[in-house]
C-alpha cells in the first residue's frame, strides 16, 4: 500500500498539485463503486464512506464514526486517520491546502460548490481525473492471484451448473444456485448479479434473470463472476440445452472465432479500438456485424468495469499487467444470443487467460 | 406512472423550467442507485442506463442499445423512447430546449461540462435538485403493499434463523442463509448485504460480516431487508445467544424504550430532528448518549436510504405517507451493541409498523 501512495504522490506532483482528494465526492458518506475502489486500492480500507488526501508526503484517511473501528485493522500504515462525527465535506475542507486536485468524474456539481464554500482562502480546487484509475490498471502479482482465484471459483460453478442440468429450472433458480455455490467455494460474493438468459432472453445483451423456465432445445447464456479479496472475475459461457439448430451452432462457432481473434489481438501496445476491430472482422464478414452491439471488453479489478476500455470509441492502449475481458457476442432479437467472455492479463507473451472453463459448445440437459 | 409524470411536470413548471433531466449524470451509462430509483419511479424502467426528460407535456425516455427490448415491456405509456447506440450525453444534449433543470447532486462536474459543450445555443442548464426525490417520499397504497410484503419476508427469515439457532455458525453463514431464504420466500434479493454482527462486532455500527463464529453468551445483531417489486424493507433485531449478562439486558431494554419513544414521535408534522431527539432522551438520561452515534432513521422506498432523514442535522419534516426507519442503537466498543429498527409508514393515526417480528429479547441457541 505504501508503494501505491508513493506512486500516487509522484503523479500528484507531476500534475502540478499540492494535494489530491481520493474518493467519492458524489455521495461521500455512502460511496459509489468507483470511489470505493480508488480509496480501497490506495489505503486498503474496504468500507464505504472513505476519502483520502495525498500530497508529496502527506497521507490522510478520512471516514466517519461508523467505521472508526475498522480503520485500525485495515488502513495502511502511513495514513493519518481522521474520524469525523459530522459532515464529511466540512471535515475534508479543513485539511486542504494549496492547489488541490479532485476527480471531476467522481465529484457532484453540488458537492464541488459546497467544498469550494468551505475551504480556506488560498485553496484552489482543480479537476484532476483518473490519476488513481490509471495506477489501478496495472495489477501486481498479488492482485492477479486474487483474480485468478475468483475466476477459478466461477469455472467450478459453470461445471457444477452444467452437471446438474438446466432444463426445467427457471433462470432465477440457476442464478441463485450459482451465487450460493460461489460463496460456498469461498467467494466473498458474486462480482455482479449473474445474468442467466435462456432462448430469446439471451438476445438481450443485459438481460438479468426472470422466472422463465429453461427448456430443451434452447441456447443459454450465463455471465457471472466472483469476488476474492475484493477483486472481481468476469466470465460468460453459452450452453446448448439439449439439441439446438444449425443456426445456433453456426453463430456459436462464429462468436468463438471472433473471441479467439480478440484474444490474439490483446497485446501490449495494441490500441483498444484495434483489438475491438480484430474481433469484429469475422462477425462483419459473416454479415452479423449489426448484431454485435457492444465493445470487445473492459478492464476488471476491484471493480468489474474499470479502465481500460476495448471498443470502437476507446482511446486506451493496452499496457503490461492490464486485466481485461474479451467478450464478443451476437444477438438475434426474438431468437437467441451467444456471448463468450474470458478474463485475461496482458503480458509480454500475450494474454494470460484466467477463465479456464471450456469454450466448446457444451450440450446437456 | 402517468400520474407521476404529471406531478413532475407541475413541479418542473413551478421551478420555472422548460425541461427537467431525470437520471444519473454521474455515470449515465451505468447508473448509481439514486438515479436508477428516480428514473424507475418515473418511468417504470428497472434497468441501469436510463435518463428521462420531462417538460410541460414532453416525456422522453433515453437508454442504450443493451436495453432496447426492455423499454417496450417496462416503460410507461406516454414516454417517447430514444434508443442510443452512441454516447448517452450526446444523445441527451440533442433533445434539450430552453431552461433545463438537472439534479446537481446526481451530476458530475465532468459530465455537466460535457453536456454544456454539446447543447444547442439558447439552452440554459440550471441546478434543480430533489424534484423527483421529493415526490418519491409519498408512498402510494401499492408501494406500501410491496414494502409490507418485503418486510414480511424478512420477518419470516428472522423467525427461521432463530429457530435454526445461531451458536456454532459463522456470521457469514448466517448472512448467506438469510439471503437465500429471502429469495426462496419470493424476494428479488436482499435490499442490502445483511449485517450479522456477534459480540463485540455488534459494537461496530456498520460491521458487515466476518468468519467469526457466533458463541453462546453473546449478543447478536442482524440488520437486513428484502426487495419486492423493486421496493426495500429494512429491519434490525438484536438477539441473545444463550444466557447474556445483566448489562446486556439493561442496554437492550434501554434501546427498546428509546425505539418506542422514537415511534411515538413519528407523526405528521414532526421535524426529523425532534423525532431523533425524542429517541435520544432515555439513552442520554441513562448516560449512554455518547454511544448512540447515528441518527434515528431514514426514508426507505426504491432505495434503502432515501428522503427524509431523521437525525440531529435533519431539515426534513415528516409528512403523510413517508416511509421511514426508527432505529436507535447503543454501541459499547469492545463489548457489544444493540440496535432495534422498525420500518413504518407515517399516517394520520401514527406510524403503521411494517416490520412485525417481536422486539422482545429472544434468547435461544
Amino acid at each position: 500500500m505504501s508503494e501505491r501512495a508513493e506512486k500516487l504522490s509522484a503523479a500528484v506532483a507531476d500534475a502540478g498539485l499540492d494535494q489530491l482528494i481520493v474518493g467519492d465526492l458524489v455521495r461521500p458518506g455512502d460511496s459509489g463503486p468507483d470511489a470505493i475502489a480508488d480509496a480501497r486500492w490506495l489505503t486498503g480500507f474496504s468500507g464505504t464512506s472513505a476519502l483520502a488526501v495525498v500530497g508529496a508526503t502527506e497521507r490522510l484517511f478520512i471516514t466517519d464514526f461508523r467505521y472508526a473501528e475498522r480503520v485500525g485493522s485495515e488502513v495502511a500504515n502511513g495514513f493519518e486517520p481522521v474520524i469525523l462525527s459530522g459532515r464529511m465535506l466540512a471535515g475534508l475542507a479543513k485539511r486542504l491546502r494549496g492547489r488541490v486536485g479532485y476527480d471531476d468524474s467522481q465529484t457532484s456539481v453540488a458537492n464541488l460548490r459546497k467544498l469550494a464554500d468551505e475551504v480556506e482562502e488560498g485553496v484552489e480546487l482543480v479537476p484532476a481525473p483518473g490519476l488513481v484509475t490509471k495506477l489501478r490498471r496495472h495489477k501486481t502479482a498479488k492482485e492477479v492471484e486474487a483474480m485468478a482465484a475468483a475466476a477459478k471459483i466461477a469455472d467450478e460453478v459453470y461445471g457444477w451448473l452444467h452437471e446438474r442440468g438446466f432444463a426445467g429450472r427457471t433462470e432465477r433458480e440457476v442464478a441463485l444456485a450459482a451465487e450460493v455455490r460461489m460463496r460456498e467455494l469461498g467467494a466473498e460474493g458474486p462480482s455482479f448479479r449473474p445474468i442467466v438468459a435462456a432462448g430469446s432472453n439471451a438476445a438481450i445483451p443485459h438481460h438479468d434473470v426472470s422466472e422463465r423456465m429453461i427448456e430443451a432445445g434452447e441456447m443459454l447464456l450465463i455471465d457471472m463472476g466472483a469476488i476474492v479479496d475484493g477483486y472481481c472475475s468476469d466470465c460468460t459461457r453459452t450452453f446448448a440445452v439439449g439439441d439446438v439448430g444449425e443456426k445456433e451452432r453456426e453463430v456459436f462457432e462464429l462468436v468463438k472465432a471472433a473471441q479467439q481473434a480478440g484474444l490474439d489481438a490483446v497485446r501490449i501496445g495494441v490500441e483498444g479500438k484495434d483489438a475491438d476491430a480484430a474481433s469484429r472482422e469475422p462477425i462483419d464478414e459473416a454479415g452479423y456485424g449489426e448484431l454485435y452491439g457492444h465493445g470487445l471488453g473492459h478492464g476488471v479489478g476491484l471493480e468489474v468495469h474499470e479502465a481500460p476500455r476495448l471498443g470502437k470509441a476507446s482511446e486506451d492502449t493496452l499496457e503490461a499487467a492490464d486485466a481485461v475481458t474479451v467478450e464478443p457476442g451476437i444477438y438475434l432479437p426474438g431468437e437467441f444470443g451467444v456471448r463468450i467472455e474470458d478474463l485475461v492479463i496482458v503480458t509480454d507473451s500475450g494474454p494470460r487467460i484466467l477463465t479456464r472453463f471450456t469454450k466448446d459448445l457444451l450440450t446437456g440437459s
